[in-house]
């Protein structure tokens, strides 16, 4: 795609990652890095170095074949970056090595962020590493609190938490002699990331917020999008593309941040490069966070709106699979599982297994999060039952509810509209005066259970339309059933006059033919292949009527009346 | 994954997307083909075998290292392949030696699918190549005809359409010496693709139908799902999976379809490997064509409704791009455009270009084919407007219509509601009655503009409602708006009575607040965060009346009435 040679220090998994995204845009790399590692084994070239991304002799080399030098991990020899841009002035770094040296001390990138307005949580530089300090610190944050590792710090290792004064002792023989910071317990509700990339004239592209889980300080599952209310998802958004925006350079970075109870964010750290909180990129969104990180180091188009997920309804899943604990490889058991779960994809990076070692990852996209959910619950061995194809499995899609079988004459002509659209439903009787903890279950789980909108019939003071919608907030259609008396107006004037807030869909009474087409046309926004039918069926009628017309003028008025009466 | 190694018979683009596959799954690939091939690239072995496919020595170097050999390409040396199982009776060969004998050779593949009931084009082979024979077969076809060769053809290489008579002579110069088969000619109107993946167990799981558009004979277009009705769709993937289902052993099949005027679909031809026509798969479905074979040759797990489109929702488009006929890397232009335009990927394949050579291919996926439609626009350079992103695009979801502005005080409450919600929606007035035209246009054109559903509101004979419903697929919700006299039942018993077949949903007169409410639950459908919304506004609604409860408990009722009263 472009001329440019990206050098790689760094062939891990993250680096492997960036090198197929680069083979898709015919975006030469080579790798910095020991021998066969696993971003070397999918690339074929002489060229790769062997070595290590802290040596400078090393990095000089990878220089010399490259455009653009980037990285797969931060904890790299800064000085000897500079040094080689000094020697090549012509080669670009991304990340800026400023940048790396910012983010690479905890502390330094924290003081940074401040001064840039991002909220953080607060803490202190531990200015000797004695039992005296921290207890000073104790007295001021509290216990517990966290003590922190400066540098080199990666999945929690570099983290330990002071419960109590006691604990002081064990956290800095635990700690060693590495550079500390103290930091104020944070009782954050949920951890949330964005990845975010930035282009070389500094405009910052986020992917959706995600919700992170770890286990043991290890990033265990993401959840995409975020399940949290849309402004906490937009605020989080905001915060992480205000901190990326506080560096110059560019290229992709993971930004991690926790959720206060009272819905404040703050960012808790920064890794300037792809992030494992970016994995379900690959298959939720269109342009993973990978081949975004090649096209902004090469200065490739990077458009609005590139990061966003591939449709409108993308709901998607990562979870890690770290080298088992106890039997060498038993991990592919659950990639096994995986494979054996429609809507999921595995992904293995080439390297021996170690207990807790990254392996792999597994991604599951579905069009909802309860469904990838239950995906998940199968790869982990949680359940033993494979969950369904997401297209082909029949669950219900319309409820149809009446108030007694009385109604049922009416209304199973409606559902015999949905069976003949194909349309997968359930029918059952739900009673507003009779059973009203029923119908308030039925109308509260209802959107849990997948399905898009109800149906309820319902005579005479006909309150079940009207009170299934004011607990459920799904579309709610209203068939008013005539009575024996009052010829169904009464029910009509029920279940259309619904105060203001609550809406009630009303058909015609006893018209549970156009209940069924409506609930078929409200289905056409989830899926045009209903609107497709529905005009075939528009068509269809049209035509009928028109064959009528041609048979009338064909035989005259008369005629047609006698044949019409005789049926 | 699993310890087998798999040899590949061919090192283009697919057998790099094969091995993209495999990596994946940390699954060992040896390529046989000349040395720098597109699938050598991208595997660091020193084991690959360079040399042809053809060529009995080269397959034998090939099996010594592999479990399992499978191809990319049908025209390789099946006798070398036979003598080769027979030499390692322990290696796996598929697609099975057999099979690509019989696909090899048009004709016979054709007698073969004859021979399993799938119905195919009307064909007859060339007894021998002269024009007696082919006026012959003219006189009995008619013309024009098609006359193919048997073997050694693809895209297009080795067809000639025998236009009259006189195109005999110049037919056999084009065609040579090879066999020859005659065609009748095949008035198709699409040309439909379905990838079919079989496993050893002779299961077998179709991918979506997809519709190819050929340019020059070459694949140019995919679309996917095929814009066609179901049952089309679906009477195709039967007969792709019968047709599969005729050949043992196991692998990716793609199957070329025609789709007649009566509907018929006839299989033109099948190729026993991944298919130019399954590339979007990559982007659109969990598990691209190429992981589909990999799992099948090596017996991974393929479950039920693994072949699916990731969400309920996906749509595709594929662009193949070739090398430029005039100047060299003149398509990278296409590949850059593609680059700037969201939710669209590049997938190049490390080949030096060449005119009318297949370079790459680019996958554009979305929520909707008019939106994938509208981005494969710009890539093309038919327009220079960068399509917008397809989340965040202000495009109106609901459409508000009333018959005249004096319902406008009545419907913008409604439109306020929208607002709120942050819904994009338009408005403006379309009269049943003044403008009979404009609203039949409105109507009609409503579903392609991206609505979801529209809000329609007249007072008196209020036909609007029933009328936009008439034509238009999408659900309309009619508010019945209250004139001088008859209260607004009038209006309300116009636009709730509509006949079977034709549904409005109506709402309480004048209440376009329940209008608007009912809209955002439909939209619920399509996006749950509508739900999340609604369930918010319903809980807001909650508290706002138990706290007048708790202040009229507090203050007592007379107090609470004065208060009120002087509001």
């Amino acid at each position: 795609m472009d001329g440019k040679t990206v050098g790689i220090l760094g062939g891990g998994q993250l680096g492997r990652m960036i090198v197929e995204a680069a083979h898709r845009l015919n975006i030469k790399t080579v790798i910095l890095d020991a021998p066969d590692s696993p971003a070397m084994q999918i690339n074929a070239l002489d060229e790769h170095v062997a070595g290590s991304f802290k040596e400078y002799e090393s990095i000089l080399k990878l220089a010399e074949k490259a455009d653009v030098l980037t990285v797969e991990i931060e904890h790299v020899d800064v000085e000897a970056l500079k040094k080689v841009k000094e020697k090549f002035p012509k080669i670009e770094i991304y990340p800026l090595p400023e940048t790396i040296k910012l983010i690479q001390d905890k502390y330094v990138q924290k003081e940074h962020l401040i001064k840039h307005g991002i909220a953080v949580t607060e803490s202190v530089a531990v200015e000797s590493n004695t039992e005296e300090a921290l207890l000073k610190i104790g007295e001021e944050y509290g216990y517990p609190f966290m003590l922190k590792s400066r540098t080199l710090a990666y999945d929690g290792r570099g983290n330990f938490v002071v419960k109590d004064k006691s604990y002081c002792k064990q956290a800095l023989e635990f700690l060693k002699d590495r550079p500390l910071y103290a930091e104020k317990w944070c009782p954050f509700t949920l951890e949330l990331a964005v990845m975010v990339v930035r282009s070389i004239q500094g405009e910052v592209f986020a992917y959706p917020t995600v919700e992170t889980i770890h286990k043991n300080n290890i990033c265990h599952l993401v959840h995409a999008p975020a399940r949290v209310p849309d402004t906490v998802a937009t605020k989080a958004s905001i915060a992480a593309k205000n901190a990326v925006k506080s560096f110059p350079g560019c290229g992709i970075f993971g930004v991690e941040m926790f959720l206060l109870p009272d819905g404040e964010i703050l960012v808790n750290e920064i890794a300037p490069r792809p992030h494992n909180s970016g994995h379900y990129t690959i298959d939720a969104c269109v342009t993973s966070q990978f081949e975004a990180h090649v096209r902004a180091v090469t200065g490739l188009p990077m458009p609005q709106g590139f990061t966003e997920f591939s449709t409108t309804t993308t709901n998607a899943i990562m979870l890690n699979i770290l080298g088992d604990k106890e039997t060498a490889n038993k991990e592919l058991e659950i990639c096994r599982r995986a494979l054996e779960t429609p809507h999921a994809s595995v992904y293995l990076y080439g390297k021996t297994t170690r207990p807790e070692r990254k392996m792999g990852h597994i991604n599951i996209v579905s069009s909802s999060m309860s469904d990838a959910d239950s995906r998940l619950s199968y790869i982990l061995g949680e359940t033993t039952e494979i969950p369904e194809s997401i297209q082909s499995k029949e669950q219900p899609l319309v409820g149809i509810i009446m108030g007694s079988d009385s109604d049922l004459p009416v209304m199973a002509v409606g559902a015999r509209i949905l069976k003949q659209f194909g349309v997968p439903f359930e029918l059952t009787i739900v009673s507003a005066h009779r059973t009203p903890h029923r119908m308030a279950q039925y109308a509260i789980e209802a959107p849990q259970r997948g399905l898009k909108c109800i149906i309820a019939g319902a005579g005479g003071a006909a309150h079940l339309p009207g009170m299934v919608a004011a607990m459920t907030p799904l579309p709610v259609i209203g068939v008013p059933v005539k009575g024996s008396t009052l010829d169904g107006v009464d029910s009509l004037h029920s279940i259309v006059q619904m105060p203001r807030g609550i809406p009630v869909a009303t058909v015609a009474i006893n018209n549970s033919t156009n209940a069924a087409l409506l609930a078929i046309r409200i289905l056409g926004a989830v899926d045009s292949k209903w609107l497709t039918k529905m005009s075939q069926y528009m068509l269809n009628m049209e035509n009928e009527v028109l064959g009528k017309a041609e048979t009338l003028e064909d035989i005259g008025y008369e005629d047609y009346l006698v044949e019409k009466l005789k049926k």
